[in-house]
């Protein structure tokens, strides 16, 4: 197997997935920290050998493949390292549910959730320009619709999990924001089944900590 | 093979996207509309029977499987009718490469240039809300970073395909709100190896337009 390194911000969610992804499956991930907050992915070397995009992560397999989004690198190291955790479906529609919750992750709950606590955690609400302190609102309601949405699949999913009753990636992905909502102003105890499943994949075997 | 309906309103590249799959896959699709203008997707008999999030489009597999998020409607259909035209590639990384692009189309694409084509176009500038508006500059930037970012992976892209150098769901997911990008106020112009890219998909045997 190629070797894999991970391009990263230690701050980022999506990042964490990628190496939550890694230790679910006992796989090695060599890791290379940046920081968004100084530019470091935004320098002429990086924009040059890592992502002329300038985002993070990135998964880089072997000397050359370049992977970026989040969820196609967990998705790359979930296919390439199946093992006895295996994180994806054999089931057909299943595997496509799985992915159902991957892109509501990243179009409905990161671009909320994620985005208000880059926001309000890190930045600092009084460092907002008017334009993102005007769309504040708007997240809040998103972010809120989105939580509200897993709750309510999560009070009747088999076994508590996203799809088929066993841990997969759509936990993965959504779990790596939803834990830490509480750094963009949302209170898990409003969604209690969110929060028993967050509790429920901490305790799983090859759990690392963001 | 279940039978697939697909409940959609045509305005949408969402919807489109699982249309001009199953199309190019050869796959009978049976459609059901709604206006999401007048409140469709928002009834009481939608929320209980369709989709509790009144989200459209949503793809029914059989009696009872409603999936919805259209990358994922197009990954159940491309996975279960594989025929001559495989739009899903073999190869490992070329498959996580493929993924990148549909979560890149959901996170940086889709919500700048489909809700600015949706703002302006569907809606009407005259008719936005003060948060809807103070949000147009920012996804006209989001929008054609992403327009970018296409245009010089393109320029160098192997056959003039997003993936592997022939025909894949990335392109197809991308394509439905490109195409219409001017909707949004986007002039294709600008980014010459899109337009080309766009004409070659048109061109497609089994292509549907929207």
């Amino acid at each position: 197997m190629a070797s894999l390194i991970l391009h990263e911000d230690p701050v980022s969610g999506n990042c964490y997935k990628i190496r939550l992804t890694a230790s679910l499956l006992s796989v090695p991930l060599e890791r290379r920290l940046y920081n968004i907050l100084k530019g470091e992915t935004r320098t002429p070397d990086f924009l040059a050998k890592v992502s002329p995009y300038g985002r993070i992560p990135v998964l880089q397999v072997g000397d050359a493949a370049l992977l970026p989004e989040s969820n196609a690198a967990c998705h790359y190291i979930a296919e390439a390292y199946q093992s006895s955790c295996n994180l994806i479906p054999a089931d057909l529609l299943q595997r496509a549910q799985m992915l159902q919750w991957m892109f509501f992750e990243q179009n409905q709950h990161e671009v909320n959730i994620a985005t208000l606590r880059f926001w309000l955690s890190i930045i600092g609400e009084d460092n907002l320009t008017a334009g993102q302190r005007s769309q504040i609102a708007g997240k809040r309601e998103g972010g809120r619709a989105a939580l509200t949405y897993m709750n309510e699949h999560l009070a009747k999913a088999e076994g508590g999990w996203f799809v088929g009753g066993r841990l997969t990636l759509a936990d993965i992905c959504l779990f790596a924001y939803t834990h830490v909502a509480d750094e963009g102003g949302f209170d898990l105890n409003e969604w209690p089944h969110v929060q028993t499943w967050c509790k429920k994949l901490a305790a799983h075997s090859g759990f690392v900590a963001m």
